[in-house]
Parts: C-alpha cells; structure tokens; sequence
C-alpha cells in the first residue's frame, strides 16, 4: 500500500482525535452559551459530570462511521457534520447516564457514574441524587438535538438530519422500554432480542450514523435505504453478539470487568440464551441457579463458563458473530458500484473489527 | 357588552376545548406515528399512561397564552400554532413524570403519577418500574421537540419556535436543578426562590406561550422582548406565590391536595420564608419543627397555619401576590398601543385571575 494513502484505520484515528478537539471545545464554550441562572452550585456540577462522562469516552466508533459515510460521497468539508457527531455523542451520554440510573451502576468508563458522583456528593440525599442524576441526562438528550439545531448549514439538509435524530431518540427510548421487558420476560425468545438490538443499538449506533454523513454530504437516500439497513442490522446483530460473548469468554484483563455480569443481571443476552438452549440436566440447572444472582461467586461464573465451553457454545456463537460480519461486509462491498471505494474499505473492515475485537 | 363579541373567558375556554380536541389525536395517532418495535407490552403502556396523564389535564394556561398571543397580531389561522401547543403542554408532561419521580409522588391529577402505575404494574420491580418511568418522562420530551419539528410552516418561522423550545428545555431542566439545590440549602435568600421561579416556572409557562404565538404569528419579538420578559416575570412571581399560599391557606375541598405539602416537604416556599422571617421564640421553633417533617400530624400543621395568621403572614403574601399581577396587568397595557386590545385584555385579566384563584 502506498504509504502517502492513509489507510482505513489511519483515517479513523483522524477522525478520532479531530472529534474529540471538538467534543472538548463544545464543553468548554456549553456554560456560556446556556447562560443559566447565577447562583447555583448543582447546575455547573452537572454540565462537570456530563462533559467528564461524554470525554473520557469510548472507541467513537459513530463517529468514524459518520465521517466516512460522508467520504463515500466526497472529500470536501462537508457543513453540520461535527455537529452531527456532536449530537450523536451526546445522545450516547444521555443514555449512559440513563442506563447507570436504570442500572444502579456504580462505574462507567473507569470513573464514578454521574449517578453515583451525586451520591458520593450528597450521601445523606439519595433522592436529591436521583433527580440530579435524571436531570443531567435529560439535559444531554435535549443538547443532543439542540447542537444539531444550531449547526450552520442549508436549512433543508439541517432539518433531513434532524429527522434522523428524532427517529433515532424515539426508536432509543422504545428499544430501552423493550430492553427493560426483556428482563422481566421468563424465556425471551430470538426475535425479542433482534428487536432490542435493532432499535437499542443498530438503529443509532450504525444506521443514524451512516444516515447523517450521507445526507450532511448531499446525497439523497430513497434509493440506498434498504442496503444500509441490512448493512447496519448486520453489524449491529454482530457487534451486539461480540459484546455478550466477551462478557462470558473475554479476558477481563482488556474488558476492565469481571466476567460473568450479564449473568449475575440475569439479562438474557443471545450467550446466555444459546447456553439454556444447549444444555439439560444438572447443567442447565447450574445455569439457571446462577443466573439473576447478583452475588455469584467468581467460581460459580467460571463453572457457567466451562459447561458453556464443554457444549461448544462459544465456537457456535463466534461463528453467528464471523457470518453477520461477512454479511455486512459483503453489503458493504456492493456499495463500491456507485460510491468512493477508498471510503468504502473501512466498512467493509468495520464489521470484522466487531467481531474480532477484545482479543 | 355586545353579546356577539366573546369575552376573554369564553375565548380562553374555547382555546382549552380546541386544544384538548387536538391532544386527543395526537395521542390517537401517536403509536402508528412511532413506528415502534412490534413486541412491546411496555411501550405501548408508556404511551398510554403519557396519553392519560396529559389528557386529564390542567387548566392549559399556556396554551391559551400561546393562541391568544398570536391573536395580538393577528384574528387569521396561524399555520403551527397548534403543534407549538402540543409542543408547550407535552414538555409539561414530561416534567410532571419526572417531578413525580423526583419526589416520589403516588398520585398527580387525580391518579397514580406515571412512577407508581409502573410500581403497580409491577410490584417486585421497583427498578424496572423507575426504569420505565424515566423513559416515558423521556419520550415525551423529545416528543415535545419533534411535534415542532414536523410541523408544516415556513422553515424559517419553524427555526425561530423551536430556539424558543430549545431554550426553554435547557432552562427549565436548570431550573429543576436549582430546585433541588434550594431544598439542600438551609436558609436559601429570596433571590434564589426567584431565581428558581424564573427558570422552572416563568420562562415555560409565561414567556414561552407568549414568545412562540407571536412568532408563529409572524412578529418581530426584537422590540417587544424586555416587555414580554417584564410582563412574564410579574405573571410568574404571583402566579408561583399563589401556589405557596394555597398550600398553606387554600381551601383543601378546592386544591385537592391537604394542607402543608410544602411544610412537610421542607421546602423553602416565599410562604415558608415569610414566616420563618416573622416569627421568633416558640412560634419560629414550632415552624422549624414541622418543617421537612413527613409524617407531620394535620393538627401541627393547623398550629403552624394559625401562627402565620396570627403574625399576618397570609395577608402581607396577598398583597405581595397583588403587587405583582398589578405590575403585569400595567405591562399588558401598554401593549394597546401596537397590537390588538381584544386580546391584550386577555393578558391584563390572566394575572389576576391567576393572583386570586383558588378563592
């Protein structure tokens, strides 16, 4: 390869770091440009735990995908698009926040999460913390949409994409509502959980991107709908598939998590489906009693793992995961005919990245 | 006065019947307009319970502001008031089920708040039913948004309402935040609950409705802004301590609700710090006493009620409230030298039925 061509990994990385100037800039200049009331302390605490939350964060892999979709139409700069990331980010801290609340999680990214800093600084005030904790996500959901309001770009192309934002909070919110069914539902069955994937993740985390930096960049969309759908329903499904694999198989060392939480939550992710569904008798048993147990021992996990080994579930599941990659990549692939191929390789890589990461 | 002329009474009602006509289907249209995932029990409950909390609903003070606004300029149709309504009356739906949450209040408008249908639903799930509750509270403000959004209007003058709406959801969740700092504050200064007034009350439900009917109207705010803003914080100030007052003095047959919520919530309410202010000895510290207390006896709040009558409190809050619906109703009237009288009347009348209610 010619090494004058940054390569599809080269690029993100510029895409990366381009971004998170601009994510730091937007923090910085947000208190100003909200101009709140005066004299509060809780207030600036807030926009503090989001801005620490939404910066420390993440492979940015949204980003990437909206700045390359961009590319597949042209390599000029293209207006609204750091505002486009900006609100697909902060929609991504919205939910973070959210779901640490849903959650009752203590640690996101390596530090406290909002709720629990509220706890931490109101120890006698749970309730207090609670709703500072709400507010300060919903305030990121409404700057979501607000940034992209504000971008300065062609009225009409502003307003495509902020259908697209809409689309994707509302589809956000009813995929978390069926996320939450999910885990009050006995024996969920496949098609529940595509449907959570679809719309908890896929929907935001891939096609939303791609949506954005296409029309940012002018293009019309009627007539490629249908393939970034089925290009982001396969991502998303491998992506999704990867995240419960290595929540079981991964090496907590490169997680930064014990093994074994999906388990212990008793959430009924497609690995701990695929394992009630291979085994009978005492193991099966030995799934369902450590399954929902909040308190499950390391070595409880660890006998969840090796039954699940012992059945194979882990090659089975790999496997789903290597075939939704190559069918992304192959939709990816077609899409050569009529856009930039250079900017067609990253997603054509994209989806085996997914499926290969955490090793 | 000619009876074919209607009253500012019977426009405001026939503003509230035309609104509540078009929540209806909104509501009605709503789940087929979403689109959402095919398996959801919870989602379509959210909807319903969104839809049954907004429809029994309030006296909708804001929409009539908001039609009655754009009839200063104008007696034509004025395409998107009618989704600014919807817009203006969901973001208060959205704020009661996080109010609700926040305080963790069973019943709002006569039934269970939206946090305690869930908790009904599902009473070994408190977390779950937390869960949906924040999403529902969610949903609806992003719906309030998108309402607007979609509306059909000229780009332009759509742009214009939604930097209204944006503001007002920034300002508004701030405003939440400095609520909840006032109740952690131990003596908080009347700049504060002002403060507060301004951004949690005032800006949502006065300056807004106004702001959004006259734009959508067609006018130019540039002039009119410090009028509106005067006006708004007059209306608001009498209209938040009429609420303090009948929380203490109302007649509980007429409100609904007993006496002393704020007193047993310890909240520091302009009625609460008048009479913290005028009392000292027994009486100061039998007010301190109740203060905060939940499980305060209804006869201590009687002692506390009788004290603030003995001290005068309840008459000087009445002038207090006076005073300020006086300042809007002059403020209105300076309006009859540019736009319509027929409708200024309305806006000099709003403060002091706002100021008196309850009676």
């Amino acid at each position: 390869m010619n090494s004058s061509v940054p390569t599809a990994l080269e690029r993100a990385a510029g895409h990366r770091q381009r971004f998170d100037a601009a994510f730091e800039k937007y923090f910085a200049e947000l208190a100003d440009r909200l101009g709140g009331p005066p004299l509060s302390r809780f207030g600036p605490r807030c926009l503090e735990l989001l801005a620490r939350l939404s910066l420390r964060g993440g492979k940015r892999v949204r980003v990437i995908l909206l700045y390359e979709a961009a590319r597949l139409v042209t390599e000029d700069e293209v207006p609204g698009l750091t505002e486009a990331a900006l609100s697909l980010e902060l929609l991504q801290t919205h939910a973070l926040v959210l779901d640490d609340i849903i959650d009752d999680a203590p640690v996101r990214r390596g530090e406290p999460s909002t709720y629990y800093a509220f706890r931490q600084d109101l120890p006698d005030r749970p309730r207090t913390a609670l709703g500072l904790a709400m507010m300060a996500g919903d305030l990121a959901g409404f700057l979501a949409l607000r940034v992209l309001h504000e971008a300065d770009m062609p009225a009409e192309r502003r307003h495509a994409l902020l259908d697209v934002q809409f689309g994707v909070t509302t589809d956000t919110v009813l995929g978390q509502v069926l996320d939450l069914e999910r885990d009050v539902t006995p024996s969920p069955d496949e098609a529940l959980l595509d449907t959570v994937c679809e719309y908890k993740t896929t929907r935001y985390s891939l096609l939303a991107p791609l949506r954005l930096g296409l029309l940012a960049a002018g293009e019309d969309l009627t007539a490629h709908e249908p393939s970034l759908r089925r290009y982001a329903t396969q991502a998303g499904l491998g992506g999704q598939m990867r995240d419960d694999y290595l929540d079981l198989f991964g090496d907590p060392e490169a997680t930064g998590k014990p093994r074994g939480g999906d388990v212990r939550a008793g959430r009924h992710t497609y690995v701990v489906r695929a394992l009630l569904d291979a085994t009978d008798g005492p193991d099966h048993a030995a799934v369902r009693a450590a399954l929902g147990d909040p308190h499950c021992a390391p070595e409880t996990i660890d006998r969840v793992r090796d039954i699940a080994l012992r059945h194979g579930v882990d090659a089975r599941v790999r496997a789903t995961i290597e075939r939704h990659a190559e069918a992304a990549a192959a939709e990816a692939a077609s899409w050569r005919a009529h856009w930039r191929p250079e900017a067609v390789d990253l997603f054509e890589q994209l989806p085996w990245w997914n499926a290969r990461r955490g090793h």
